[in-house]
């Protein structure tokens, strides 16, 4: 397959969850136009998007939206389910273990890691929170498809090759610092404090 | 001010991370190269990015990091402290209004509200989490900046319109759906199930 744009893959899951509001319900075709609403976008982008992989939908008629959603999944690798790890189980690591939006989309997260003794061991819903100087072990057998990091940025680049070394070839980034993917590792960062930051700056200056 | 592209705002705030590590190790100057290595850009990118907010730096002296740090924090709002509440003590939520991050980049969270009565009085960190139905008499009183959206995807575009109705003008979004930022109304979104499946793609359409 090409190398599809990241702001392509962002539109294709605002698509797959519109799509899913849709089918619920009860509604059987969609048009272009107004995936292209809902998205903020325009109908030539939804074509454009759609059509990278393969052909959709007939003129004039719309895309069937059950079609379209299991084609979207597919395309997305959503068909199936994740084996997530979490690395760090401070505030935002505990509640990522407990979030159920994750395996609401697929996402299982399996294992929780800290290097704090005082936090091996507590319990995380159904989950304990595991010592990490076990996770190659744990990932050797447990087969993790994707490691969230949410620990300090200090040690985050180690960890980030530790993982990599482990097979894992898909990281969600939580630290608050700079950390680089190491090659051949797809990863995605949720930075907060920067989220903050873009927010101040729009206050700041405003007209 | 001219418009700023968001690109721009994340590599502002970036470079502000870069300055502060550089600072704390005791450097006293950098240079344009310096900056563009550590934020994966072109020293051109970083001059024309600190350009647009008047003239930095010496040609072949490079710049002062005490300096270049000042003005980028008055740049971006950040010299100052933000006032931040948060709108649902769910499991994300109650995690944010615990997270240090935030008071360490000048954000407070001041107040967390949620519609559950079992969750209202619940204690989070110094906080006690306030019924949302009191949320317009506090924003009067309490002037908060930023409102942190942290509740499920129903009736959320319903709960951005009171923010704004509020006098709030910015929103930090967590929501699990599509929500729109009412007019004049800044907003960033952190969508943690996106994030993942742009994950799911990387791994299914690997070479």
């Amino acid at each position: 397959m090409k190398r599809i744009a990241e702001s392509t893959v962002r539109r294709l899951s605002l698509y797959l969850g519109f799509l899913e509001d849709i089918n619920r319900r009860g509604t059987t075709t969609v048009s272009s136009e107004e995936l292209a609403k809902l998205g903020g976008t325009t109908s030539a982008q939804v074509r454009k998007d759609l059509s990278l992989f393969g052909s959709f939908g007939k003129r004039g008629l719309g895309y069937s939206v059950t079609e379209l959603l299991e084609r979207l999944r597919r395309i997305m690798g959503l068909e199936r389910r994740w084996r997530v790890c979490i690395i760090g189980a401070g505030k935002i690591g505990a509640a990522l273990a407990q979030y159920e939006g994750f395996s609401q989309r697929g996402f299982d997260v399996v294992a929780v890691y800290d290097s704090n003794p005082a936090r091996v061991g507590e319990a995380l819903g159904d989950l304990h929170v595991r010592d990490v100087a076990f996770f190659e072990r744990d990932a050797e057998s447990e087969k993790f498809d994707i490691a969230v990091l949410a620990i300090p940025a200090r040690g985050a680049q180690k960890m980030a090759e530790r993982v990599a070394r482990a097979g894992i070839a898909a990281i969600l980034n939580f630290v608050p610092g700079q950390l680089t993917a190491p090659p051949k590792v797809a990863m995605r960062t949720v930075n907060m404090a920067m989220e903050l930051e873009a927010l101040s700056f729009a206050l700041t200056n405003r007209d």
